[in-house]
């Protein structure tokens, strides 16, 4: 949410601000706008910049949006030009590459840097706004971004992509004007704040409002200001933008050894001289009425406190969705953007998530740290969306096999699991890998396929070919997907690496009308003999290639096994194949004893279903 | 942190307060105070309350340390008495059973409840300390405890207990005062504080001293005090000392319905209202330059930043340990609580310690929620300490069996690994279960004996046994325990059951001079059958008792492959016995395929010590 690097105390912001923004455009939509809250505001003005062209067709314009204390310069222009708050994922050949992509980043409405906002002179008094400003939303700023955009003449954008509160506006976009947008990249946000992350806000709010120089809003002017209120309020909010991994490996060393910056705060740790300086740096360049109308509008942003309000309000969004969380990220926890992808996922709305790890907290997604894995998935989203064609990775012969992947040969398997699965279907991929088994089932014009996979590199591989992926572990249940919302579950060779089998199976047969199941077969000839013969635990090619002390495979079981597991479990079974992967044939004879592994096709038993 | 109930917004506090605390005795010590941090204050005077009775032995006092916001007032006297601010844990009947036990609470060096303070008169100048109240630290609070104790009489406590702050006074007991406690139960505690809880408090004390009435500190007497920042101060602590989960379960749901507090901070949101009333309850009873006294003071608490320093500084520390941490307490997280565990270990001091499973934030060690787990820990500690036998639990007959433990027969595997532990040698068993076989070897007088658990309940089982046990996974290594730290270590039953096999045998093979490992194997003939003539996944008693895809034991292997493994990984086996458990008898002949459990005792092989 800070738009400066806090891992450094040498920030480039203090210097950067002294300077006007020189390549701030500045444009007046003039008229009236209706706020959401009932008041409204006339000729509102907006500080924007561009980067890169709008090419002909006017099809490559991707909107940046920025955080709470965020502006306009979201990159530098040239390699003379001030720090942008995004140099890293701004520019040409980056992620949001200028060389292809034409990027507008605004000043929000309410904001204190060039857009109209509190500290703006109000047309009615001649004074500026102070408490009059009106009370504004995150609808309110989409609002103006899009009146931004009409006068710009692009009528629709390749993407929307923010952090944050900017999440919180790309969110807003879709679902407000889903015909302008073909994709959205909400990172490290929510559908609301928490009831933690608002008390924070509340007392910042408290802080500002309770300095004897805040004169009820009424401070411009004045020969003080609320800066000391200011300032605390961004202490906070610096405390809960980082990790306290991130502040452990920044303070703990030096703990007693304040830095040498002048600041009239308590400077008798490292952590405070850092806080003093941070809140120090941020009054010279912002307004107290916007970190509060702003705050404020962040706290009133609300999709809704249940799953399916959430999945209400996201009805229509219908744009390709890239969402992206932090596992260190307290203030927005990755759970909040977990709730945003069920409800899209409920929709039937294409969507890939990834919860990033990550020891950076909130700001992650403004560092550098983590930048090779949510940058290229940035990357990879929007190169596809654009149409670009998408760098080749391993297929199913060229691709590494990680634990729940199958053979170094060809995947026979996968050829009848394709068979199975029909034509025209919706298909979830349990244990997806890097898709080699949706894109084959893309290619047969599945209309809804969605895949799970817990690998980051495995999920990157998903989004460079185009596909919906979903970060999860199995173990913790399908609760994201709606009962019978698939025509088909495939489980392909993972069953015997899962922890919690008949959790996953159940949360299988409710999710897809049909399953298709494969497993290994401990039971075959070759395996039998090792522990019959030789004493030892079987081992073998493919997913049984492992030791018995390092093998990802914890579940030990045969066809007959599963096929008591069924019918004990009132599991129907339609349809099972048995094959010897090796030989490259079907197995009719004796499967349990004559195949390395097996297909079930099954659903919940009819008896049940009554 | 907060001494009150945070669950409710209709605190009795207020009311308590409003009325002086009528159990409070003074007492004065006479004389000179030299305080750590280079002053002194003379003639300090103390409030403090007294529970049940000394006996004639006086050796079962224990003193309750409270947290910041505390006071004297730990419990009811009577029926009729205001509420305490730990009555769940001090009482007739209550862990800190006043019926047997003279529980001793004084009100903190620096505290504004009765002990002198910074608002206490100055007997140098007639007036009120305010600024000139001199720097204090955790130790001098102690040496007025102690002081308070030797007026009283008391030259050996029982035990000392307190939770935050309170915490880190009981530790200091433990390492001024060595001979003087026989036991110490620091509850959601650290060796000092994280730079995340430092930062807090650094803006907490900047809003109190920017406070425009806080005059330098020498508001006593003025017409208005710093009451607003001690109540924003008093407003960041709550959400520090609550769980994100606890505040979503309070405020989540009537997010946007204020409570009907009278308060003039922000009353938008639930939250707010609620934060807003704790925060004016507080300066009602509270002094500002007491909160900036004593958070100053924990916050200069620092047993050492490396865990060398730490086990330095607690090197003396030799009496009896309890440390509770609570799982969702961000504030003093438990991994805090876990250095300090592994300081005592290093020094091997008998310490038992639990991460006790919470909701409930910091703030838990006051709350009931989860009172049945650590209340019980404290009462069963306090028992063993004071001689009380031990509430009877099942033996290794009648015990409950658990995922790591084993056979409903007579435990034949036991009795060969107390032979083989030897007698008079220190002992670590992992996976210790209710602490059934380190019982068997104390009554050999093994001289250091520890357990390593994850089950609460087993945990709690222990205590009650008077057993030193550590809550740890063991797939998390154990970097708690130095290199050869134990003459014996003992996996018992285990191995199959975990999910990083070279990690663990690689860990208990550093920290144990001999290990002791006992398998169940597959090899058995039984089991082999199972697999080669019906095609099943063998199954059996005891561990091996459950389903295929049920069952907590992931590791299928045979004597055979731990032979194959202790070979290539080069582990020396000094001896191996093998059992037929069902016969009840040593097998000698093919033990691979007759015997269904192994014991392997071994030890890193001498080549590669070289």
């Amino acid at each position: 949410m800070s738009s400066v690097n806090p891992t450094t105390l040498e920030s480039s912001d203090s210097e950067r601000n002294a300077r006007p923004l020189l390549h701030a455009q500045y444009i007046t939509l003039q008229g009236l706008l209706n706020l959401e809250l009932g008041g409204s505001l006339t000729d509102v003005t907006v500080a924007y910049e561009t980067y890169g062209r709008l090419n002909a067709a006017r099809d490559n314009a991707i909107l940046v949006c920025h955080a709470i204390s965020g502006d306009s310069h979201v990159a530098r222009h040239d390699d003379k030009d001030d720090p942008g708050w995004w140099d890293i994922m701004v520019g040409p050949g980056k992620p949001v590459d200028t060389g292809r992509f034409f990027a507008i980043c605004p000043n929000l409405l309410g904001g204190c840097r060039g857009t109209t906002g509190p500290g703006s002179i109000n047309p009615a008094t001649g004074v500026p706004y102070g408490r009059d400003f009106p009370a504004i939303t995150v609808g309110d700023m989409v609002e103006v971004e899009r009146r931004l955009l009409d006068a710009l003449g692009i009528t629709r954008l390749l993407a929307v992509v923010g952090g944050s509160l900017g999440g919180h506006q790309a969110i807003t976009w879709a679902t407000r004007f889903p015909d302008r947008v073909q994709g959205v990249i909400p990172l490290a946000t929510s559908p609301r704040l928490t009831s933690q992350a608002l008390a924070f806000d509340v007392v910042a709010r408290n802080v500002i409002r309770r300095d004897p120089h805040y004169h009820s809003g009424q401070y411009y002017g004045e020969k003080r200001t609320p800066e000391v209120g200011l300032a605390i309020a961004r202490m906070i909010g610096h405390i809960t933008y980082l990790s306290r991994e991130a502040m452990k490996k920044k303070f703990d060393a030096d703990r007693l050894q304040p830095r040498n910056v002048p600041t009239e705060f308590e400077k008798i740790f490292s952590v405070g001289s850092y806080l003093g300086h941070q809140g120090d740096r941020f009054v010279e360049r912002f307004d107290a009425n916007t970190y509060i109308v702003l705050s404020m509008a962040m706290d009133l942003f609300d999709l809704g406190s249940t799953p399916a309000r959430l999945a209400e309000i996201l009805k229509g969004a219908s744009c390709r969705w890239l969402v992206v969380s932090f596992t260190s990220d307290w203030l927005f926890p990755p759970e909040q953007s977990r709730d945003i992808v069920n409800a899209l996922l409920a929709n039937r709305v294409p969507v890939s998530y990834c919860n990033v790890q990550s020891a950076c907290g909130h700001d992650a997604f403004l560092l550098p740290d983590d930048f090779p894995v949510y940058g290229e998935m940035v990357r990879a989203f929007l190169d596809n969306l654009s149409g670009k064609p998408p760098v080749q990775i391993g297929d199913e012969n060229g691709e590494k096999h990680g634990p729940t992947s199958i053979f170094h040969q060809l995947r026979l398997d996968y050829d009848r699991i394709v068979e199975l699965a029909g034509t025209g279907s919706s298909v979830l991929d349990l244990g997806c890998g890097s898709g080699s088994l949706l894109a084959r089932l893309k290619q047969q014009f599945h209309r809804h396929l969605v895949g799970v996979e817990l690998d980051e590199r495995k999920i990157l591989a998903c989004i460079h070919r185009g596909l919906d992926v979903i970060q999860a572990d199995l173990n913790k249940g399908l609760g994201a997907f709606a009962s019978g919302e698939f025509d088909c579950v495939v489980l392909s060779q993972t069953l015997q690496a899962v922890a919690d089998v008949e959790g996953v199976l159940s949360e299988m047969l409710r999710v897809g009308r049909t399953c298709i199941v494969s497993i290994p077969n401990f039971g075959y000839h070759r395996l039998r003999r090792m522990l019959a013969e030789d004493g030892r635990a079987p081992k073998s090619g493919g997913v049984l290639r492992y030791e018995w002390y390092n093998t990802p495979n914890i579940r030990f079981f045969t066809i007959a096994d599963f096929e008591d597991f069924c019918r004990d479990k009132k599991i129907r079974v339609h349809k099972q194949i048995a094959l010897d992967t090796e030989a490259g044939r079907e197995i009719f004879d004796n499967p349990n004893l004559n195949a390395d592994l097996a297909i079930f096709v099954i659903s919940r038993s009819e008896e049940k279903a009554d």
